[in-house]
């Protein structure tokens, strides 16, 4: 089959050391499917800062367009968390998504069977709960005009949030699609009691929803979502929403499944092109011990292949291997209930690539 | 004493059933201690709607103005949902806070003894859970601009969010204020790393903390926030933030405790003045038929009692008098766990009045 190109963004903190074995993983799947992969690294991020100047340098930006996906380790750390604005990760990241065209966010939270009880929700609440988080990922008060100005009572900061049709329109219509492949509900959430984006994103829903006859739709208030969430999270399937609430809500979802070090995430633009990278963050704390968990960049890389790839035979043996060693036992730190049987980054990245 | 005006706004749904308890353990106090309340009555929400053709008339918010203190029941309800915006309940619950200047919302977040169960959290996580959210009521996206217009890919909706230093450090302050009363740590939560007005709170707050020594301090971004409440709820004891984050948090942070029929809320303007309401709302489903529980709205004229007036010993003899209702094991149907043996709301007032 034809080459892939992937640009590899390794990060920071654990960044690496995920990627490293994510990296594996793919390669496995090379000599089993006869896949091709090229990969590309780029500096990004805290260690682009340090190395270029930048946290988002023109040569990645560049690695990452010519890609077919782009696979993200984590960026960030204390080191640069008080650097001014144009210094910061964050700013990469957020350039990254906005040069790319990634307007689409999509953050799987299911429960590992392994971590039920990491939950802080009882498990018979949990129970079933198996959804997707669809946000708006280009859009609304992350991009709109920010700046500051004299008001009649002295300074003041404004930052602007703007949607127009078309920005909702392609969100909505691919939580559309996602729901019509799982369990065909989709919870459109918003705040139209009192933001005008919000009515005008519940328009556009209810104009699409007839084109998806077979879909039950439900308007939800955000305040109200994050309610429902602990209350009935596994009577959700598909929640879609603008990026503001997306960015707490899918947070607040990771984490009551207890699963939040082996969730993977993909951000999706026009085409088959996206980004895919584990949820968690750079974990500053234990990098480079060699103890960190690879399972959620891994899984990113089986999402990568359904998403972006089609390659869905291929995915479904990265999904089996990764449940099979879990079901075997094996456990890096973060996930063991006997911290002593821990094993590590590598370790667990070689009995997932044995396991397939 | 001197006579207090208590501006009483009944509302919808269950709103005037458990106002009508919340007045009785008022006149037992009066009894009690002496106090003398002289209470005006308001239209307000769905309601007014009906019968004056606006969900706040100027009538109601003349009899607010002359009050020393509002108790508010609840309002909405499903018959008033497919309103245009200004036939709306919630259109006047953001008309009465602007109108008195509420500025500040007081959301106590803690756990019932006899409630503990019916959270969905695993009663070892919340053990100990004792918050209070205090969010910012009257700024921000809320009150900012909201306009429609043609863009260059269409039709767009604009939303502003605005903030002023002299509205940050007001509620800024108050918060550190209630956490000097409190376990002296403070939670101020922001998006810093996106938003402008998050760049100034911070700095306001970051101003401002020096005042305050011996309040532990710690800024916690929105994401996080949501996931820090469900990983580890009995760590926060005052979360401060502005008007949309506040709305979803304190939310989140009520259903967790897993007693939201049971909680107060204040709403504070300069000087002593406040409203008073259940977090509940108006529970269109169950109202007129006596079973509703009065205890949030009791429980809201102890912390009026506290805030407002001063009057510490009378909250407390409510505070203990519910306390002891509870742990003799009378119920209403929400809080029941065998439903047969639950009592009405009337019943429940009655039980209250006598206890204190
Ligand atoms: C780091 C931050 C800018 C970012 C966001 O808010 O989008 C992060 O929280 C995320 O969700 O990817
Ligand atoms: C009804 C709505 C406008 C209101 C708000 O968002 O402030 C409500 O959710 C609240 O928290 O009191």
């Amino acid at each position: 089959s034809e080459v892939k190109k992937i640009a590899v963004i390794a990060g920071d903190g654990i960044g690496p050391e995920v990627v490293g074995e994510a990296i594996k993983v793919m390669k496995k799947t090379e000599e089993l499917f006869g896949f091709q992969f090229e990969f590309e690294h780029g500096l990004f991020g805290g260690i682009a800062i340090d190395e270029k100047g930048t946290p988002l340098p023109q040569e990645t930006l560049d690695i990452c367009k010519n890609a077919d996906a782009v696979l993200l380790g984590a960026v960030g750390g204390p080191k640069w968390d008080n650097n001014s604005k144009e210094l910061r990760p964050e700013t990469g990241l957020l350039g990254i998504r906005k040069a790319l065209g990634l307007f689409s966010n999509i953050r799987p939270a299911n429960v590992f069977d392994c971590l039920k009880e990491a939950s802080t929700l009882k498990p018979e609440v949990l129970e079933g709960t198996d959804l997707i988080v669809v946000r708006e990922l280009t859009g609304g008060i992350y991009f709109g005009e920010k700046f500051r100005r004299e008001g009649a009572s002295g300074e003041e900061a404004v930052d602007t949030c703007v949607y127009n049709v078309q920005e909702i329109e392609r969100i909505v219509r691919q939580a559309f699609e996602i729901a019509m492949t799982r369990s065909k509900r989709l919870a459109s959430v918003d705040k139209a009691n009192v933001l005008e984006t919000s009515r005008l994103w519940r328009e556009v829903v209810n104009r699409i929803a007839p084109e998806y006859p077979e879909v039950e739709l439900e308007h939800v208030l955000v305040d109200n979502c994050a309610m429902q969430l602990l209350r009935r999270p596994s009577s959700f399937d598909v929640i879609v929403t603008e990026n503001m609430f997306g960015d707490i809500l899918s947070d607040e979802a990771a984490m009551l499944t207890g699963s939040i070090g082996m969730l993977s995430s993909a951000s999706l633009g026009e085409g088959s092109f996206g980004l895919y990278e584990p949820v968690h963050g750079s974990a500053p704390d234990i990098a480079g011990q060699g103890i960190s968990n690879p399972i959620a960049t891994i899984l990113s890389v089986a999402l990568m292949y359904r998403l972006t790839f089609g390659y869905h035979e291929a995915a479904q043996v990265i999904e089996d291997a990764v449940k099979n060693v879990l079901d075997a036992g094996h456990r890096t730190g973060d996930i063991a209930v006997d911290k002593s049987t821990a094993i590590g980054t590598v370790a667990m990245g070689d009995l997932i690539v044995a396991a397939m």
